[in-house]
């Protein structure tokens, strides 16, 4: 549950009209949205989990919402803050939820369904409606909670206070001779003693660990020499945090510091580029370029950042294609890195959101190479 | 991860095959399985989570298995006990994971998908290969994992008994003036101790809120007199724990025990027609029959029971309507129960496996209604 965010029943009923109308303009009949980040986002409902019995939100212009929900979660969704913006249609077990849903949509439209629907529903939809047609939402509406409002500002913000609170904290740690699974129970436990009720990764990659950019946390023990990569996020009231520095154990080499200065020009360089009307792609080349240049860049293998807000990993990307403008009030992570195989990776990582004339990092650490114990 | 379950690559390799020909068997071109319960119990593959970036198991008779995987979680994807039985294909960011996957797939075929695929997934499989149809798992194949193996018996009585120890604990903990929360934080302490290593559902329904079916815990506080369904299950070593008591504060009235007398005799009597042969309407009808006699029909509001295997809910249901034929091996819950709004609610529910002459329950523990403090 994510029920900690400060909204109210007409900050969702905005939000469900804002979406229908951005629907509309798409050339689409509707939005359909599952249990997830963006019914959470609209309604603030969040049930225990997505389930093979059908809960599905149907918005469209000039429609009430409708939220269809299996009567025995009936009660439950009734609580959701969003609950008294739309209505319930809830169904029996042995009825057939796709005939209900099908009653609210027009047979013949193309619906956006929220990313995460499970194809189980999907497929019931398509089967119940043969002549409709479909469009995941991030192809459909890429940007709908791109842009945050003051209030989703303030909680992004402060979700990147607490994770900076817990890199201050972990850096004055022990590392050598402890395993990283150890490590980053530690991150864990920090980022909640720092207010985040769900922690999403806790990456400790030490040494050759952290040439695997999604390593988690292994059995290996640390060692003195070893560079680490933490990276490490969560939800904080509703809203994501995720940062990555990369810490050495002891004095590193020359290679070691040559690559992290490498690794920390490229993000200055990423983050320098967010500004208002560039394309996502250009945070993506501002940053690879710096890499590339420095004879690194087969060794940066994914892209450069993601959307951050009522989910740690959303639109938009800035990766190569993405052609979308940065507007004022977007959120993504900006984290470009090189990794050698079998030796050793670096990472750096902030949270940027797009001013009116720049960008402002939501992370705030030194992003020089820290030296731990 | 459920990494724990004692299971070697020589087992996944017979369940990819068992998979493959029961495709090839249901007209099926293949089997395409993302993140989730099937992919774990196909591979022992179990990603943080399941994201935008695909990753899908690729089954058909007469090919490898194929596991489409990104390239910076291709590491992990190596480390899963069934790796060595499959080929990895990994994708980079920027690259069409959907291409990838379309090269291995016949354009023109009708595939399975794991019921729990993202819809993103689903739509860019559908776009890149429209001449290509799909059936969810669930409706195309809703008894691969239905079926447990003397392992996987074992594993599903072990996480039964801990639930069972866990009843044993709860009951002797006081009820009256704590709240729902607190006594849904010991069912969590407890299934954790004795061996779960994922908790799915604690819940506490007292007094009113026990009318609501699948109300979790709440600020309610607890009070004398009061009856509390008590629900709860996760996994243990990868398999699934659900069971049901219902408990009294103090002395129950008259109507309280006579409710509880009948979904207790309701409950006997699906477990008691559980046998080979017999289809699992025939378990929800059994149940149905005695409550219905009562006079209490219009408060059962929900099926008799789930599977239960890798998951805690999962084909087969019994469910009015459900004429697949019982099994031996297979292992589901017999739950029903009486709902009366606004007052209190009875469940009883333990895990049955089907036997060569009949069934037996994994639940042990007393079916009377226990009275606490």
């Amino acid at each position: 549950m994510t029920g900690t965010a400060p909204f109210t029943a007409d900050d969702y009923r905005a939000r469900m009209a804002r979406a229908a109308r951005a629907a509309a303009d798409a050339g689409l009949a509707g939005v359909l949205v599952a249990p997830g980040p963006d019914l959470v986002w609209l309604t603030g409902y969040a049930p225990t989990a997505a389930t093979e019995r059908l809960t599905l939100l149907v918005l469209a212009a000039g429609q009430d919402p409708v939220l269809v929900v299996p009567t025995l979660e009936a009660p439950d969704a009734e609580r959701a803050t969003g609950a008294c913006a739309l209505t319930l249609r809830d169904w029996t077990d042995g009825k057939d939820p796709y005939a209900v849903t099908a009653a609210l949509l027009d047979g013949g439209g193309r619906f956006g369904v929220s990313d995460s629907t499970w194809a189980l529903h999907l497929l019931g939809l398509q089967k119940t409606l043969p002549d409709s047609s479909y469009a995941s939402l991030t192809e459909a509406l890429p940007m709908l909670r791109a842009v945050k409002d003051e209030a989703e500002l303030a909680l992004v913000a402060a979700a990147g206070a607490a994770a900076d609170r817990t890199f201050e904290e972990i850096r004055t740690l022990p590392f050598a001779g402890r395993h990283e699974s150890e490590v980053g129970a530690d991150l864990a436990a920090l980022l909640r003693r720092f207010g985040h009720e769900q922690v999403d990764f806790t990456i400790v990659g030490s040494g050759p660990n952290g040439a695997n950019p999604h390593h988690e946390t292994g059995d290996r023990v640390i060692e003195r020499g070893d560079m680490v990569v933490l990276d490490f996020g969560g939800l904080k009231d509703g809203y994501g945090s995720d940062t990555t520095r990369t810490v050495h154990v002891g004095e590193p080499t020359d290679e070691e510091r040559r690559v992290h200065d490498i690794v920390r020009a490229a993000q200055e360089a990423g983050c320098r580029a967010v500004r208002p009307g560039v394309a996502c792609q250009e945070i993506d080349r501002a940053a690879r370029a710096v890499i590339a240049d420095a004879g690194y860049g087969e060794y940066f293998i994914h892209r450069t950042g993601h959307g951050i807000g009522v989910t740690t990993h959303e639109p938009p990307y800035m990766i190569e294609g993405e052609e979308q403008p940065l507007v004022p009030g977007m959120c993504f992570s900006v984290e470009p890195g090189i990794y050698l195989p079998g030796r050793f990776g670096v990472r750096i990582e902030d949270i940027v959101t797009v001013t009116e004339d720049g960008g402002r990092r939501l992370n705030d650490t030194t992003r020089e190479l820290v030296m731990v114990d």
